[in-house]
């Protein structure tokens, strides 16, 4: 049966892609696993340095003073770094959900934050609008999708300071002016990759501003100056991340992926606002076309869709503990056929309600 | 052609597990992909579990007050984390290489730091013995096998203080006393699997005395409490990795694997002494196990050595920039056989020459 993979990360990832890196692990170069050559060796340099460009180029910042680096340790980790690097004496971060609160808490340890404005009052339902972002601040943070709620930030502010961006769950989804921002960061399980390696993309000209030294592991500049190999990186995620921004490439890049993704969104969101049985979570003008995060209206019928929909062959669809109900994920691997099978499901529990 | 694979890390890994680990990429679970299904799905809180466990039985510390980890950012983060988590008033290191000396190195960011012995002025080609360790000091560090120089301690101190360990080039290689270690930590490259993850064994009763915050990802404590999950780990790494453990268990565990290794060693030093073509490079009772560091005695005989050897189908023997020379790297996984033809090659050149 064919698998409809709605998973919010670890997500589904192109059908070729997975072939390719299947194929890599017994042959890679003349007979040797990706997994067992040196990091040293040309054909992997060659892969960093293909999927560092390749990240840029798609990104559109190519020669703006851009470097891309493919580190480890997730968001999670990004969310220390960036506090280590860049604050000096406050920053500014917008709360939109779980992963922003988590941002906040980690840079709190090393000097004061002040958030701009939160949504954590709604349940974070919503994206926060109109606020102010000092221009004595170090820089102003934000989240541009949040998987757990279902909200994106469709507008980013001109902000006066180093703008950064946690876009772990819509990076190379949508066209935006990607040179706003002087820092973004996404670990690669969503639209890149597997877990296990995570895009940094810096504005060089922004480090180096700090006065506390820095650990190596920690310092944008050191894995700047040794080509994201400061020490052996995760090989073979940055390898299938490569690869799938090389078919991304292929498909026509961000703008033709964009299309693809307003498509599969316009869908679901269609059917949940016109099928009585259901209801969406977030604020209309603020929804995901990553994750539509949605309720049955009446909890009697919660067996029978989970049945249906098992039925149909899709998984992954259930939603995270601090909203309930359902989350579709759609990120670019998934097909819209994928969409029309859960839109069918829900369809035809109307028609059997 | 065979291919005998002597990288020093990432290395040769049992072909049974790459064919496990290729096939999991196109099909791990009911026709998903070990890399598109959620990190919290019970499959693969299975594997985690199964591979923590497994680390914790092959190193005989069931029951023993300490816990697996398999965390991100390789050996060179956990010189960091190892000063964060420990490090309150003076640590004790023995600089034994490159990797000791980069461990001192981040680890003074945070403290005073003390050399208990070095072999620096000797280009860390012996291992220093006779040293103490003050028993007032917060722990001592050291590395049990050095891959760049190619030496092994053979013997661990009796340390008053807690000793912590980075055994990221010689873990699961050989028996030793792995309770008399309160933390040992080792990239997974080498003995255990595919570059991207880091086992981190540590006794839960030294943790929690720093007075400083720790941040969450640097955070022992935090990565615990979570069951090595406090983030998304990098699922394929880890994968691999339990693959690994459980092929090393299947095979008899580490006293197996040492009598192999054994034999491995005993074949290329045997040659490297009797044939008067070729030099040792490290001291000869703290010579490696793991890696064989070696030189030509007559430099006039570089290219033809060079092109007997990749006709033979061997690869990674080049030494490091450090030392020079080849370095024939025999982890768990590279067969007596491949030792046994890169010496058939080296005896060949005696008989030339």
């Amino acid at each position: 049966m064919k698998r409809h993979n709605f998973s919010a990360g670890p997500c589904v990832l192109p059908g070729s892609v997975l072939q390719q890196a299947s194929e890599a692990i017994i042959n890679f170069d003349n007979g040797l696993s990706l997994l067992e050559i040196s990091h040293r060796s040309k054909p992997f340099v060659d892969v960093m340095e293909k999927a560092r460009a390749l990240a840029l180029e798609l990104l559109g910042l190519e020669g703006k003073g851009y470097k891309a680096l493919f580190l480890q340790g997730g968001a999670s980790t990004q969310f220390l770094m960036v506090a280590l690097n860049m604050l000096e004496k406050r920053a500014g971060y917008l709360n939109t959900g779980t992963w922003s609160d988590k941002a906040i808490k980690e840079a709190k340890i090393y000097d004061d934050i002040y958030e701009v404005a939160s949504s954590k009052d709604a349940n974070y339902n919503y994206i926060p609008k109109g606020y102010d972002i000092p221009s004595d601040y170090d820089y102003f943070h934000c989240t541009s999708n949040n998987t757990i709620f279902g909200t994106q930030m469709k507008e980013f502010p001109n902000s006066p300071i180093p703008m950064v961006c946690d876009m772990s769950s819509d990076i190379f989804s949508r066209e935006l002016d990607f040179s706003k921002f002087d820092l973004i960061y996404a670990g690669a399980q969503k639209n890149m990759g597997p877990a296990g390696t995570t895009l940094v993309v810096v504005k060089e000209d922004i480090l180096g501003k700090v006065s506390r030294k820095i650990p190596s592991m920690m310092d944008y500049k050191v894995h700047i100056s040794k080509g994201s190999m400061f020490n052996t990186p995760p090989v073979f995620a940055v390898y299938t991340s490569m690869l799938t921004l090389d078919w991304l490439k292929n498909l026509g890049g961000i703008s033709a992926i964009e299309k693809e993704n307003n498509k599969k969104a316009q869908l679901i969101y269609s059917e949940i606002d016109l099928n009585p049985l259901f209801k969406g979570f977030s604020s209309k003008s603020d929804r995901s076309t990553m994750n539509a995060t949605f309720t049955l209206t009446n909890e009697d019928l919660k067996e029978t869709f989970e049945t249906m929909v098992k039925d149909a062959g899709i998984n992954g669809l259930n939603g995270h503990r601090s909203v309930g109900g359902y989350r579709a994920s759609m990120y670019n691997a998934l097909t819209l056929e994928s969409v029309g099978t859960l839109v069918d499901v829900m369809s035809e529990l109307e028609r059997k309600a």
